[in-house]
């Protein structure tokens, strides 16, 4: 049996270090960005457009069938209809149309990653079908943490060490990196409760004012979607 | 009581997202370059010029007074005398000399750091010196990892939860940032065998060949030396 080896790239400032064209780069922005993309899938999107800015957002404004969204600091940008909540897309009528999406960290790092990688989108969300899937695989693992402005936080090192143990649980991995060990070092630390632990996070007190209590609760589930949002071409559809 | 924010910065890739013109920064490159710095100043060395290359380095060969030491990859480079272990500088005859130095971490992120900001050199031989001294100061405090070639390592991240540790125990400090935490979760984790914490870490695994057993042993201990290798100028010298 092969062993394939999962690297934790602690924030996308560092990702050049670890781009080497043939691994497969799970982007995880746990609060909010994929874990709204994992929803809006669940729900029915079609295809989700990651674009790097509003300007570029606003160019598909208007088209049939399409839906834009953009997130700047945690807040639905102004002329949009969603921004990165999952509790967006839970309600909405979105079945068979195209998502548009900017966000403060994630959609850079799938953008950043996409170029040379084949990218799917992980969160607490879909982690046993994403790990599932992932063990059908021969490929290495990058786990891409979209952090907070290109700075190392918390919950995706969290994530990131959640899925580095599930996979290993399941043999044939190998996560020898630091960062792979301090990321399995936080969630040993956070798993018994890790709402109470994401208190501490810089993300928790940013967006305190925004009343998100509710969004983090629904961010840690676990497993209640079986999509994985992947690249293909520019955009992320459903891996059949 | 005026309360001083620490932050920690893990890699010196992410240093520009730190850099505020006016924190004191730590330097740290605990295995083994910062950790050398203040053996060699301890054992009489006058002044320490970090340079960034190898060229640089023997710019300096032949000249009065002056010693130079270069390390790539765990080795020293062939050529010069000394490397980065602490080793080299205990029992050479150094009194009085100007040591040229050239790293693989530490003398980057040194040199990185002394732009815009005063700069101080940490390791644990001399952590209680230098934090009582932080201490006596009202500038807040960056933490500056040299890492590993840009990327994150285990051993820098151990010293800054360690010194966050005594700074915030003086009472006056402030740490809220994730990394801060992180790294403060990584020496609650490692403190009580701190050599055997890093057997995990791929530095060691790194080195394992240079049979550099001796120089982490050594470069665990603390308080061996008050010496506070600080920047004046383009050199460190000793904080009187």
């Amino acid at each position: 049996m092969i062993t394939k080896n999962i690297r934790v790239c602690l924030t996308p400032a560092l990702f050049n270090l670890y781009s080497d064209r043939n691994s497969i780069v799970v982007v995880v922005d746990i609060l909010r960005a994929t874990s709204a993309m994992c929803v809006a899938m669940d729900k029915g999107v079609k295809k989700i457009i990651p674009v790097s800015n509003v300007e570029e957002a606003l160019d598909y404004k208007g088209m049939d069938n399409h839906i834009l969204a953009a997130e700047r600091n945690g807040k639905v940008v102004q002329g949009f209809d969603f921004g990165n909540s999952p509790n967006d897309y839970a309600s909405a009528d979105i079945d068979g149309k195209t998502l548009v999406v900017t966000t403060t960290n994630g959609t850079k790092a799938i953008n950043i990653a996409k170029k040379d990688h084949r990218v799917v989108i992980g969160s607490f969300l879909n982690i046993d079908s994403l790990s599932d899937w992932l063990q059908t695989k021969t490929d290495d693992i990058i786990i891409l943490c979209a952090g907070w402005k290109d700075d190392f936080c918390f919950e995706d090192t969290l994530f990131a060490g959640a899925l580095v143990k599930k996979l290993k649980d399941s043999g044939g991995y190998t996560a020898e990196s630091d960062s792979a060990k301090t990321a399995s070092l936080v969630y040993d630390n956070a798993k018994d409760d890790m709402y109470d632990f994401l208190n501490l996070s810089e993300h928790r007190r940013r967006l305190a004012s925004l009343n998100i209590d509710h969004d983090i609760h629904f961010c840690l589930q676990s497993n209640i979607t079986k999509v994985i949002p992947i690249i293909e071409g520019d955009a992320l559809v459903s891996l059949k």
